[in-house]
């Protein structure tokens, strides 16, 4: 009999609190949250995530309305996700909590979260092991993530008996004015009491972290569930967010990589003339403008990240692929330093945020790997945060990978001696002045620090399903014809 | 003989630049350009939003990739619209653009932009004049508005005769390496000429405005098509925009009005006990249940807006509606001071940003008609800009009502007695404290400019398909049950 799990025990008696109890405990408790509420928002430092899932009928919708009325609205929003609709189905299933993330110092309460695929699993007449592995598996990386990028969160089901239920819904029923509260599913729901029970526990046992922990609320009673709800939300935001216990990597690089891809040979002078080049160039461009046109690229995606030294050629590589694209299928992002409200989210949000849908292409501009290069290198992101980004990139590629994404990645290395070359006819000339900065100056002074990074780099996130391509760019002809060979025959293979 | 256009003539001689000449050329411009670009970005006072259109195989894509080399690309956007997907869809045909305008300070180049409509419309065998007329008012009044609001709109048709776009499918076709490059569209359009040219003179005599201005660019000749583009670009960029045009008011509000409506009579005291509400409100939360999970509801929306007097219990109605919703279905917009990326956008662009999806509830608690509110009353905004978002409110309502969004406004009226001691009860009891700033203090002794600016906001912009209703809230039952009839009367009679 799964109604006897211990983890429901308590809030399967149904306590109750009275009248007299709640008013008392109530004003102390808004008096309380907003004041932890503010003392959020005037530090930024984290944001609070409530997780709501538990019984039907136990009133998770009327939480929502609890949390409004109890605290201050204005930094707070209702993250309520329905079935996937076509923009969701064209990205990876992760793409729309990302997207949904609030900003440090804001509260989100998330309805029909990303536990929805694992619940729905776990309830089955036969539960696939493997497959609750694994979605649990990325649960606790996405909320160990999270929780290390400043977000609390607070996870909350909502439970009552069966009885109780039950109750509830004859209650309801027995008056027109309340009757309408019972949807049909409330009744199909009733009757799979016990499969919830058990996906419930099971869902929460492989899930429960202390960065990210489980509490579940008896909800047989209004004056009880709200209490306690306000109690949890809380301690939530009052307490020091717990230490992040980080979870095993999702998988290791599986390519053998040289590990030192940079000091690859440029080739003495041009390898191609003028006319060949040209010739060359608009074979290629001719069939990826055919294969990104195809009905098998409808359901897939490209994403390509650019990276390199400064002057490598990126730019140019980037409109070489742009020119055999409609404008309506392609979108290039030029990664700078991130805006506050990019700051103010987890560091893959602005890149989950362009993702291409399926049909599309997105070229970056450099890309997420500047958090293991510049900000490793100029110390904008502590060890802690660089060292963990090699698993949280490869996640997130694997992701893509995983749904339809063709991702390929492009280092454009020259050697220093071309780089002050182009520095130089860069600040030479009157309109590509702007493209060099005192920073291009300094980073040159870093070569070796970067070439170190870089490497590091390879050695972490060169997956077979998003590898590296290392192009020698001191002659550009060849570099460009390189970067649209690999595009385009990555393509073929996958269209 | 339709190629014989006068607005064409020039184009259609299909004019060339020599290679030297380009060669000079560019290098002024891409420095001018650049200079532009940095000066737009420092003010950042206006937008560039450049609009892209003409004859197909005239360039218009390579027109991105000139503008994102010769600029600096890091702050400019390409806006490339294809048919609407199921969001767009299931929102107003403007929502897309909406959301897409870029910042002030920076570039948006639009593909597929606002007059595709028209442009097909004007195209067909029997184009509907009355349809023609109504597409051109609506894109004039849309231009009107962004111009007035801060964004300069350069508008480029690229041009070529019949003979050269014929040479120039026949050239592309003669060579493996550039034949991918006619699309199967292209032949078809080639037999459409002259009526292409037709629905772009036309649709151009009908939008041309000294703030949104049409520019032919001849095309047949690359080196000319790019100097050209790149001076009117820079033309943009570097002049004083020009004096908006006012373009006549979309309707005007068809409603009788009482003058006076604030003056309304409160009832002496409550009316209704409170077990005759309960069960009221329970009756008529079901109805509201019941029409929102409705099939015909999945084609239409509702927006609700909230405006009134300080604590006159918009945050309390608007509970009692969500009460009865699911939390997927509804999102509650607490409207407060913009942010600097709303600032940075014409005033209405954070309203069209929040507009819920078919099938779906949006309530304001504050609304678009701040503008006419608090920020005249408080002098935020100039009164040019006040005077004119009447229009644009009322626009933006009707397009709203003619996409199937229901639309109802309330102004939930107390009286200042009643207000000073709501007031006093907030500042005594700890949790509501937050609600009570000194702001409210202040508008208080602006009381007579509030309801002087409020009755004039009845008389513009009480629409049939946008109703005001003012709901007396000194006794707040009364008050919220008549909202949730009214909001249930409405979907009830539109479903």
């Amino acid at each position: 009999m799964t109604t006897d799990l211990p983890l429901f025990a308590s809030a399967q008696a149904d306590p109750a609190l009275d009248k007299s109890q709640f008013n008392t405990r109530q004003d102390e408790l808004r008096t309380a949250l907003l004041r932890a509420q503010y003392e959020q928002l005037s530090h930024g430092k984290q944001s609070l995530l409530i997780v709501v899932a538990g019984i039907d009928g136990a009133g998770k919708g009327a939480t929502i309305n609890l949390i409004n009325e109890w605290m201050d609205p204005r930094h707070i929003r209702t993250l309520a996700f329905d079935r996937p609709d076509t923009a969701d189905q064209a990205r990876p299933p992760m793409w729309r909590y990302w997207n949904a993330l609030p900003p440090k110092g804001k509260t989100g309460i998330v309805f029909g979260s990303w536990y929805s695929l694992l619940l729905r699993e776990a309830a089955r007449k036969r539960p696939r092991t493997a497959r609750i592995e694994r979605l649990a598996l990325a649960i606790r990386r996405f909320e160990a993530m999270l929780a290390a990028e400043g977000t609390h969160i607070l996870k909350l089901w909502f439970h009552l008996s069966r009885k109780a239920q039950s109750e509830r819904l004859t209650r309801l029923l027995s008056s027109e004015q309340t009757a309408w509260q019972v949807t049909p599913n409330d009744r199909k729901v009733h009757k799979k009491f016990d499969r919830l029970c058990l996906a419930g526990s099971m869902s929460i046992g492989l899930t429960d972290r202390a960065h990210a922990s489980w509490h579940v609320v008896p909800s047989a009673d209004d004056n009880l569930r709200s209490i306690r709800t306000a109690e949890l939300v809380l301690a939530a935001l009052a307490c020091a967010p717990p230490r992040v216990q980080p979870e095993p990597q999702a998988q290791p690089p599986a390519r053998v990589v040289v590990t030192d891809r940079l000091s690859l040979q440029q080739p003495a002078r041009p390898t191609l003339t003028k006319d060949d080049y040209d010739s060359q160039i608009g074979v290629w461009q001719g069939r990826l403008a055919q294969v990104v046109r195809s009905d098998a690229f409808k359901n897939r995606s490209l994403v390509l990240a650019f990276e390199g030294q400064d002057a490598a050629g990126k730019g140019g590589a980037i409109r070489r692929i742009a020119n055999a694209l409609d404008a309506r299928q392609y979108e290039i992002h030029q990664i700078s330093a991130p805006t506050q409200n990019e700051l103010a989210r987890p560091y893959l949000w602005r890149f989950w945020h362009r993702l291409p849908r399926h049909g599309q292409v997105g070229m970056f501009d450099r890309s997420w790997y500047g958090r293991v290069l510049v900000e490793r290198v100029e110390k904008f992101a502590a060890p802690s945060a660089w060292r963990r980004a090699y698993g949280e990139i490869n996640d997130f590629e694997t992701q893509l990978s995983a749904n339809g994404v063709i991702v390929l990645k492009f280092w454009l290395a020259i050697d220093a001696d071309e780089q002050l070359a182009r520095f130089k006819a860069r600040q030479h000339s009157p309109f590509k002045r702007f493209k060099i900065t005192p920073d291009d100056w300094r980073n040159r002074e870093k070569w070796d620090a970067y070439v170190h990074a870089t490497n590091e780099m390879f050695a972490h996130t060169d997956q077979p399903n998003a590898p590296w391509h290392v192009i020698a760019t001191n002659d550009k002809r060849t570099a460009r014809l390189a970067v649209l060979k690999h595009v385009v025959l990555a393509l073929e293979n996958a269209c």
